[in-house]
C-alpha cells in the first residue's frame, strides 16, 4: 500500500491539541510547592530553617541537571549513530521529552504530590519527570526509524500514563525500593517498546537496510550521547535517593558497576570478532548496561565490590546480546529492536530488579547499623511484621507487576500505532531523514581541469558530496551516505 | 574595492594590547570578595557562621557552570549551522567571550561592587559577567559570517560597556527586576546587533550565498548548542534571583516555558512547510524563545501554566518569525540577520519585558504573601510609596530603555566597524573559513583500478574528498563544501 | 618485520585479569566512608550535625562532575583531531580511565585512606583518582595514534603507580600544596609520557604522516573536548581545595588565567602565521595552559592579576612551543608527541609549579590573616619552625620529584611497552582506527544516468563517499581519509 507521510495537519494539530491540554491541565491543577512559593520566605522564620541552603532545591538541583542532560543530549545523540537519520534522532527525542515532561508531571502529581486538590510541583517533581520520560527514550530506540513523530507523541501520552501507574504500584502499594529505576524505568521502558516494535513488525525492512548501518562520524556523535550517559549516571542514580548517605551511597556504587562495565564490554566485543577488531556498536551502548543493572541498588549497602561485580557480568551479558539475542530477536520472533534496548536496558533492567531483591533481602543491623536500616527501608514503625525478606519478596513482584504492565501495555499501544493514517513512511523509507525533514541540499559547483593528460575519470572526482550533481541528476537520497 | 584580509599585525596587535590594559586594570582595582579571601577564615568565627556551606559559593556554583556552558560551547555550537564557518563560529565566540567576561567584570565591578576604592570579586560577579557576555554572543549571531576578529573584539569593547550602563540604569535606578535578562541581555543584546547589521549592510552578499545554507552534519554540531542551552536555560535564568524560593521559582518556570516553547514550534515549523516537513532552522532557535521570554518574570509567581502560556505563544511567533520576517527585514530594511536573533532573542525579549511588568503590576499580597512580596521586590521599608503599579511602569521604563541604548549604541558601533581597515572580508568570500583560518589541507592518493570491464566514469570516484585531487587541481575552497 | 595486530585473546585476557583483580581487591580492601554508610544516619545525631548538607558529598559532588567530564569528554574528543583515528581517541581513553579509576582508587586508597586495615572510599576518593587518571590521558596524548588498548592498559597500570608514590611523597612527605596538580598530574603526566614516546621512537612514522593531520570536522569534535575542559577547569582547580573561601578563590584565579590565556594564544597564532591565519592546533591546546600553570597557586592569594599574568605569559609560550618546539623534539630528539602535551601540559605544568613555589614563599600573614596563612598552609601548632619560605623550598623540591619520577618511570614502562607482543601496529599503519576498530563499509549504490549529453567523467561522482565502490575495488583503508 501506499503511505502518506505528509504531516502538514497531523502534527501540528497533535502538538497543538496536546499543548493546550497542558496548559489548562496546569491551570487548574498545578501549584507551586512551598520550597518554591514566595510564602516559603515568611514560613521559614515560622519553622526556624536555619539557612536558605535547606531548601530542597539546593539538595537536588544539580542532580536534576545532570539527569536533564542524560534524557536530551545522551538519548538524543546515541541514537544519531545511523548514517542518515540524526536529525529525527535528536529532535524527534526533543519533541517527545518536551511533551513528556508535561504530561508526566501530572500524572506523576496526581498520583503523589497532591495537596488539598492541587498538584505542588517543586525540584523532585521535574527530576521525576526526567526519569518518566527516559523510560520513553528508551522505548524509543526500539522504534527508531520506523515510526513518525505522530506516532510517537501518541506512544509518550500512553507510556507516560503506564509508567505513573506502575511506578504508583511499585513504590506505593508494593511499597518497593527502586532509586535508579532499574524496574520502573528500564524494565518497564525497555519491554514496552520490544513489545510496541513486534507489533508494528515491517516485513520488508532489509529494503531500507544499507540505512541501518553507522557511517564514520554518525558513530562520533552517538559516543557523545553514550558519554554523557555514562559520565552522569551516578546523578541519575542518586538524585532522588534520601538525603546524605544514600545519595552519596548511590553515587560511588554506580561509579563502581559503571566502571567495570567498561572493561568487559571491551573484552568481550574484542573476543567475538575473529580479527579481535573492537565494535563501536558496543562500546555505545554494552559500557552503560552497569548504571541500568545497579539502579535499584544504588542506594543500599551493595559494598563497591558487589557494584563492580554487577558491572562486571553486566557487560558480558549485555555484548553478547547484540552479537547473538538481536538477531535471533529479529529472525525468530520478529521483534526488530533499533538500537538494542533488549541488551541495554532489557537484560540489565531485570538483572538489576533481582540484584535489588537479593540485596535487600540480605540487608542486616549490622550492615546498616538499626537506625540506617529502619531508615533506609521506611521500617519506622508503620510497617508491622515487616522484614528484609519480606522487603526482597515486594522487590520481585515489583519486577513482575513492571514486566506485565509492559507486555500489556505494549500490546495496547502497538495495535494503536498500527492504524494507518498516523504517516509513518514504507518499508523502504525508513530510517531516513529525508521523510520527515527538510533536509539541506547538497549542491557544488565543479572545475573540469583542461588538463588533457589527466585520466577522463578522474576529473569529475571533486564534487564533494553532490547530491544533487551540477547536472542535477535525481538522486533518491537513500541512494548515497550523505557522509563517510 | 579589495580588501585586505590578512591579520597578522592587527589581531595580534589587538588582542595583546587589550590583555595588558586588563592585567594593568585588574592589579589597580580587583581584590577578593571576603568569601573568597583567606581572610574569611577568621571572619567566620567573628561573624559566628554556621557552616562553610553558608559562603556564597555554594549557593551559585552549579548555576555558574552552567551558564558557562550557554555561553562557550551552548553559542558557539548554535551558530555551527554554516556549512563552512563552524571554526570561526566557535573559535571567535570563544575569543570574544574570553575577552568579554573580563572587561565585563571590571565595567559591572565599577558599578556594582565597589568597596573602598576596589572592586570585589566573587562567583556573582563571575555569573554576571557570563550574562554581559552572553548578550555579545546574541549580537554576534546577527553579524555571523560577515566580520573580522578585530572587529568582534572592537564590537566586544563597546557592547559590554554599554551593557553595564544600560544594566546600572535599569537596576539600580528604574530599581527594575530582571533574573533571566530578558530586557538587559536579549533585547539589549539583539537590537545592538541587528543595528550593527544593519550600518554593515552588505549589497552583494547573495555572491556567498550557498555557504549561508547548512549542511547535515554542521546541522548536527548546532544541536548540541541548541541542547545545552535549551536544557541549562533553568540555570541561566535562577543564576542570581535571591536564595531559596526565588531560585527554586524561576527554575521551574524557566522549564515549563521551554517544554510548551518545542511542541509550538515544532507544530508550526510543520504547518509552515508545503510537504509539512519539518525544518532544523526551527528546531535549533525557535525552541529556545521560551527560555528568553521568561526571562524577566521567572523569578516571580508567574505559575507554571503562566509560564506554559509564554513558551507557548514564543514558539509560534519565533518559527513565524523566521519564516516570514527575517526574509522581510533583509529585502526592505537591508537587514542581514545571519542567524535570524530578531526571531530568537529579539520579539521574544520585548515579549518578556512585558510578561514581567504585567506579574509585577498585578503582584498581590496573597500570591507572594506580605513578606515574600516584599522581599522579592525590596519593598522593604525605604520604598516610600511604592506600589506593584509603579514597579509596573517602571519594567515597561526599562524595557524602552535597553531598546533605545540598544539602537543608539549599535548606530554608533556600526560605523566605527564600517571603517575599512578592520580586515573584514569581500561580500563574495563571506561565510567562509578559509579567510581567517589555516584550513586543513583534503589530500588523498587515489588507486585507479586496471580493471577495463569497469565503466569509465566510475574510476575515480573512491577519491573522497580529495581538494585538491590527486592532480593538484587548484580549486577555491569556497567552491566545494567540505563536508556533505 | 611484521607485527601481528589481532588483539582477539590479548586485548580480552588483559581486560578481564585486570577486572577480576579489580573485583577481589575491592571486596578484600575497600569500604564505605562513614558519609557514605548506612551507619551515617545513627553517627549523624550522635555528633549532633545539624544539616545533611553536612555530608561532604554536597560540598564536592558539582565539581566531581565537572571533572568527571572532563576526563571522559574533555580529554576523549580533545584527542579526536586526527582524521582517521576517532573511534581510538575517544574509545581508548574510555578504555584506560575506566581502568585507571578503579585502580587509583586503590592505590591512592592505601596511601591516603585506611582506617582500620580498610580504604573507605568517599567522594573525594572518586576525584582523587579522576585526577590520577587525568595524568593518564595527559601522557596518552603523546602517543596516540602509535600504541596498542594492551599497551595502553599496562602503561596506565603502571603510570597510576607511578602517580600515586609520587602524589605521596608530594603532598605526605614534603607537604607541598598542589590543589591543581600543576606538578603531580601535568608536569608528572607530561613528562612521563614523553619519555615514553622517545623509547617507542618510530623510524619511519611518516609513511602515515598523511593521517596525522586532522580534518575539518575532526577538528569541530576536537573543539567539544576544548571547550568542556577549559569551562570546568575552575572545577578541576577547586574540587579538592579546602571549604570556603579556599574553593571559592581557586574558582576565581582558574577563571582568570584561563580567560586571559585565550587572548594571547590568538595573538601568536596569528602573529606566527605568514598571512595572519589562525591554526586550530592552537586554540585547541594553548588556550587551555593558562589552567595547567595556575594549578599550583589556584587555592593561594594568587590575586586576579597575578592569575591573569599566568594565563598571558602561557598563551604566548604554548604556542611558540607548537610552532617551534614540537618539530625541535621530534627531528632531534626523536620525541615524537602526537598531540603536542610539551605544550600544553609540559612547560605550563613545570611553570604551574615554580608560580606556586614563589606564591607560597611570599605569603603573608597581612594577604592571608593569621589564621588564615596557618590554615591554608596547615602550619597549625604541629609543624615547628615552618615558614612560607620552607614551604617554597619544599614546592620546587616537589616539582624536581616529580620531574625525576616522570622520567625515571617513563623509561621503565617505555622499554616493558617496546616488547614486540602488544599487538602495536606497523609505522606505516598508525593513526589509522582501521586496526582495531570494525569501521562501518561505506557502501552506496550509484545510478549512472543514461543523458548522453554529460561529460562521462562526471557520471560516477555522486559516490560519496564509497570505499569500496560499487564494483567493490578493494582500498587500503589508510588511503582514502574517510572524511573530508
Amino acid at each position: 500500500m501506499a503511505w502518506n507521510t505528509n504531516l502538514r495537519w497531523r502534527l501540528p494539530l497533535t502538538c497543538l491539541l496536546l499543548q493546550v491540554a497542558m496548559v489548562v491541565l496546569f491551570g487548574v491543577f498545578v501549584r507551586y510547592d512551598l520550597d518554591a512559593d514566595a510564602h516559603w520566605w515568611a514560613e521559614k522564620s515560622r519553622r526556624n530553617i536555619s539557612s536558605d541552603l535547606e531548601n530542597e532545591f539546593y539538595y537536588r538541583y544539580p542532580s536534576f541537571q545532570d539527569v536533564h542532560v542524560m534524557v536530551f543530549v545522551g538519548f538524543g545523540f546515541l541514537m544519531t549513530f545511523l548514517q542518515r537519520y540524526g536529525f529525527s534522532a535528536v529532535g524527534f527525542n526533543f519533541l517527545l521529552a518536551a511533551f513528556g515532561i508535561q504530561w508526566a508531571l501530572l500524572m506523576q502529581g496526581w498520583f503523589h504530590h497532591v495537596e488539598d486538590r492541587h498538584i505542588i510541583l517543586g525540584i523532585e517533581n521535574l527530576i521525576n519527570a526526567d526519569f518518566c520520560v527516559a523510560s520513553v527514550c528508551v522505548a524509543f530506540g526500539a522504534v527508531l526509524g520506523k515510526v513518525s513523530p505522530v506516532q510517537l507523541l501518541i506512544m509518550t501520552f500512553f507510556q507516560v500514563t503506564l509508567f505513573s501507574v506502575n511506578e504508583f504500584i511499585l513504590l506505593n502499594l508494593l511499597e518497593v525500593k527502586d532509586a535508579g529505576g532499574s524496574m520502573t524505568i528500564h524494565t518497564f521502558g525497555a519491554y514496552f517498546g520490544l513489545t510496541v516494535t513486534r507489533i508494528l513488525y515491517r516485513r520488508n525492512l532489509e529494503q531500507s537496510k544499507e540505512r541501518q548501518s553507522s557511517v564514520y562520524h554518525s558513530d562520533l556523535f552517538a559516543m557523545i550521547g553514550t558519554l554523557f550517559l555514562w559520565m552522569y549516571w551516578p546523578s541519575f542514580n542518586s538524585a532522588i535517593s534520601y538525603h546524605g548517605d544514600s545519595q552519596h551511597r548511590a553515587v560511588i556504587n554506580t561509579y563502581c558497576s559503571l566502571a567495570a562495565c567498561v572493561l568487559t564490554s571491551v573484552a568481550m566485543s574484542s573476543a567475538l570478532h575473529k580479527k579481535g577488531k573492537l565494535d563501536m556498536v558496543h562500546i555505545q551502548n554494552a559500557t552503560l548496561a552497569g548504571g541500568v543493572a545497579v539502579g535499584t541498588a544504588a542506594e543500599m549497602m551493595l559494598m563497591p565490590y558487589g557494584a563492580l561485580i554487577v558491572g562486571f557480568f553486566c557487560g558480558i551479558i549485555s555484548t553478547l546480546g547484540f552479537v547473538y539475542l538481536t538477531p535471533f530477536l529479529e529472525s525468530r520472533l520478529q521483534i526488530q529492536d533499533t538500537c538494542g534496548i533488549h541488551n541495554l536496558h532489557g537484560i540489565p533492567g531485570i538483572l538489576g530488579g533481582i540484584v535489588g531483591a537479593v540485596t535487600a533481602a540480605y540487608a542486616s543491623p549490622e550492615a546498616y547499623g538499626k537506625e540506617g536500616l529502619a531508615h533506609s527501608f521506611d521500617f519506622q514503625g508503620f510497617k508491622e511484621g515487616w522484614s528484609t525478606t519480606t522487603q526482597g519478596k515486594f522487590q520481585i513482584f515489583g519486577l513482575l507487576v513492571s514486566l506485565a504492565m509492559a507486555l500489556m501495555g505494549g500490546v495496547i499501544v502497538g495495535l494503536i500505532l498500527r492504524l494507518p493514517f498516523w504517516g509513518q513512511a514504507a518499508d523502504e523509507n525508513c530510517f531516513d531523514d529525508g521523510v520527515y525533514w527538510e533536509i539541506p541540499e547538497e549542491k557544488s559547483t565543479v572545475y573540469i581541469p583542461e588538463d588533457p593528460t589527466l585520466k577522463p575519470g578522474v576529473h569529475s572526482a571533486p564534487l564533494v558530496p553532490s547530491v544533487p550533481m551540477v547536472s542535477s541528476i535525481p538522486i533518491a537520497s537513500s541512494a548515497v551516505p550523505l557522509v563517510p
